[in-house]
């Protein structure tokens, strides 16, 4: 299979957007802003599924399910909420359509309009806050730890293919606590914990802070957010992790009886993450010659490619290849046998390069001689002849290593985009010439993070939860600062 | 716990109604028509999502992911299907809300109307074939084993928790083949695995077999389908797996080049089950004590019950049961120590019959002398004393007897509610008096079923697989059949 990929310096919006494709991860669907996520971008995404859900559980939480619709009027109880969301929302006014009299298909029927128009869910906060209220009734109810994976849209006007897109798939949770204390703790441990499956199964590295005032969630009283530095010097945020404080409680009436007898409302938390890791995933790693993925989260793990003329070769080869593959299987390793007829092997090489998986094993009469196959890791390029002999035992150091390399390569790159930066001209400089986070006092307000964003596209990622305390001047007003923040083009 | 619980026998309807919100499975939202999946009810049809996922996947079938929208002028591009399901979908008409100028809060923006209609996909045939037309170019692209686990929307009227709701979940499988006989091998296959699933997993015997032109599902040629029988004799129909033959292919002009060079349309299949399994799987089993689980897809399987007076007793109880407690979690069995000092044993017991875990284990002070546990049965609601010595092992070989058991006991009521009938007197007064399935002869007309349907309210819930050819008269015209067909009240 011919490549034919924009490299990532001729242009890196345009290689994203082919690689995608390319590697049948995704497509455009005839619906704007909504995608097609394919088989094989779709296998990648389970895996995502399957350890995230297994860490929320491992931290007490249950999964559930709420409908799909919010009445118009819920948005609009907590004030900040409806700003943040009703101005790019698909709305249904009709349950109905019937035939065009005119002989024009079908249309929608006016006589069957909604009394009240239904929002199809941006996020679920209001919808799942009403439900609360029936849950809740006492102390003894709470603690309320829940999650949902579902489907929601926001109308977005330019979207890309995972980044942005009118629907997407994520999680969202949505916790109750008795006190505030609970809350916060609930919030800083789902941040948490999505760095720690960003690092340790994506292996992208990730800043953990919080998001300034202007930047939180619509109805947050802090967002705790994680954010990844793509290769192209702009950061992606990766997930949020909001403390809600009382807000929701007090818009959906959702009040309990302490442990005193007294009646109080609800703490709440709310923390997601989307099909937007895969974008993160996919422009952390990949190169000019395709997608690079982390073993982890690879849906073929090894592949092995016959090399053989004729029926006879082909089942040589098959026979010598089967105990491997048993093994490989017994170890949890996932392995494909390519033995198609249809497609010679250099197409085939491309294709799995292409499609970014870890390790290729080719065999041929000569490795069969020689008691060999060739090995070629994805991350590096690099090829080398390797013993049958205890083989799969390789294979699975490999892949460790393979998952700690590319880490360690997105660290590294991300370590060396951090810059520290006093004057405003050096900033405007260094976004344009190298781009990264831009490690810069600000003076705390709103006015100043709105200029910056305006005359330089950059904005504040986050205040990083480890910035050390340091006395400093505003890069753009000169007011005393007490803490650097990092600034950068964001996705 | 106190259950108050409406008897079946007072009224079937309420019971179910009850049972559903008591047991916590699930509940009404704000939304007309949809409903809140509630942990507990969740964590079983995540069961369910597991084990046919499975299936799926060893099958052959991928997951993948098509948008929630449907463009409305797709729907009508097959005849049949838009049809069938025109008349009751949620339109989305706008993508904006503002702030009412009048001080009422948001309204719709419009300015913000959309060119095209969108309906919320009731089912995805017209999208998915919209974009299979790009997949598949030559014979050697097919087949497409796809699968989507996804939320639907249909505005029913009438709705019921997990049984008809306005949203629901499900799956639906859509196949593309190069032959006609491979796509009706695969609508046979699908129908076959969900049988196998509803068996031996749900412990729900089926009948499979096809619909009638009437009941076939809107653009297929043939529809498969498993019909259960629930406890007040009305039938249920599980599951369905279509043979759409060319129809898509042709709407959305899907061909591909033969092995002989020519240009032909696909053949298709699509299947799919949905949250209403999680009515058949109530309505099957259950008591008026509340939910019975089959063993293999209860989120509990195992729950020990501590009866003690202060700390000191719960101590050595602790400590005495979670040797067990490992032991079975090391077998795979999920098991729950309810430590809870809130409540008293006899309201947990209440409490985990209601919610249908198979075995609860009581253990006193008397049992610990004893070196026994008490085990109560759900399904028997039998009780027996059981020394510790090998309990684990007599775990698991009592969770195996009681999945066995409570199919065989749906087996037994089932095969008793099928009752040959050869007058539309007796057709009749049997519907009335017992219920169930009636096997009688139909003159194989639209007409006819229509009249019978006006009439009695059965319907014809499948021409089963396995029929036997036998001459007879139809009971109704009275004119000449070849084979019975099965009559029943449905769900």
């Amino acid at each position: 299979m011919a490549k034919n990929l924009t490299s990532r310096e001729e242009d890196y919006s345009k290689w994203y957007n082919e690689l995608v494709v390319k590697a049948d991860l995704a497509e455009n669907s005839a619906v704007r802003g909504c995608m097609v996520i394919k088989p094989y971008g779709y296998a990648i995404w389970e895996k995502m599924q399957a350890e995230l859900d297994r860490m929320f559980k491992e931290t007490g939480h249950q999964n559930a399910y709420f409908p799909l619709f919010i009445p118009k009027s819920f948005l609009s109880k907590e004030a900040d909420h409806v700003e943040g969301f009703a101005k790019e929302c698909a709305v249904v006014t009709h349950y109905r359509l019937k035939n065009d009299e005119n002989g024009g298909g079908v249309v929608v029927d006016p006589d069957a309009k909604l009394e009240e128009e239904l929002i199809v869910r941006p996020t679920s906060e209001t919808i799942i806050w009403d439900t609360y209220r029936k849950w809740v009734q006492s102390y003894r109810d709470l603690p309320i730890l829940v999650n949902q994976w579902a489907n929601v849209v926001r109308w977005e006007m330019r979207t890309r293919l995972f980044l942005r897109t009118a629907e997407f798939l994520w999680q969202e949770g949505h916790t109750a606590h008795e006190t505030k204390e609970e809350a916060v703790k609930e919030a800083e441990q789902m941040m948490n914990v999505y760095a720690d499956f960003a690092e340790n199964f994506m292996g992208v590295p990730v800043i953990k802070g919080t998001k300034t005032d202007s930047e939180r969630f619509a109805g947050a009283l802090e967002t705790y957010c994680i954010e990844a530095l793509m290769q192209d010097g702009k950061a992606l945020q990766a997930g949020t992790s909001h403390f809600l404080g009382q807000n929701f409680a007090k818009a959906f009436d959702v009040k309990f009886a302490t442990r005193q007898g007294k009646q109080e409302h609800v703490w709440a938390t709310s923390w997601g993450v989307s099909t937007r890791l895969m974008g993160a995933l996919i422009m952390t790693h990949s190169d000019d010659n395709g997608l690079v993925l982390p073993p982890k989260l690879a849906p073929i793990q090894v592949v092995i490619v016959p090399i053989y003329k004729g029926q006879e070769q082909l089942d040589a080869i098959s026979q010598r290849v089967e105990p491997f593959i048993k093994e490989m299987r017994a170890k949890g390793i996932s392995v494909k046998f390519d033995d198609r007829d249809t497609q010679k092997p250099g197409w085939k090489f491309n294709e799995y390069e292409l499609k970014g998986v870890p390790l290729r094993l080719a065999i041929g009469m000569r490795d069969m001689e020689n008691n060999t196959f060739e090995v070629a890791r994805r991350d590096t390029l690099t090829k080398e002849s390797v013993s049958m002999d205890g083989i799969v035992d390789r294979l699975e150091e490999l892949l460790n290593q393979m998952q700690e390399n590319i880490y360690q390569k997105a660290l590294d790159y991300r370590d060396a985009h951090i810059t520290e930066v006093d004057t405003f001209e050096e900033f405007k400089t260094l976004l344009e010439t190298k781009g990264g986070f831009l490690s810069a006092h600000w003076d705390g307000t709103e006015e100043t993070e709105a200029k910056i964003k305006e005359l330089t596209k950059a904005s504040i990622r986050c205040i990083a939860l480890d910035a050390k305390e340091e006395n400093g001047s505003c890069i753009y007003s000169g007011k005393p600062s007490k803490r650097r923040v990092l600034f950068a083009k964001a996705y």
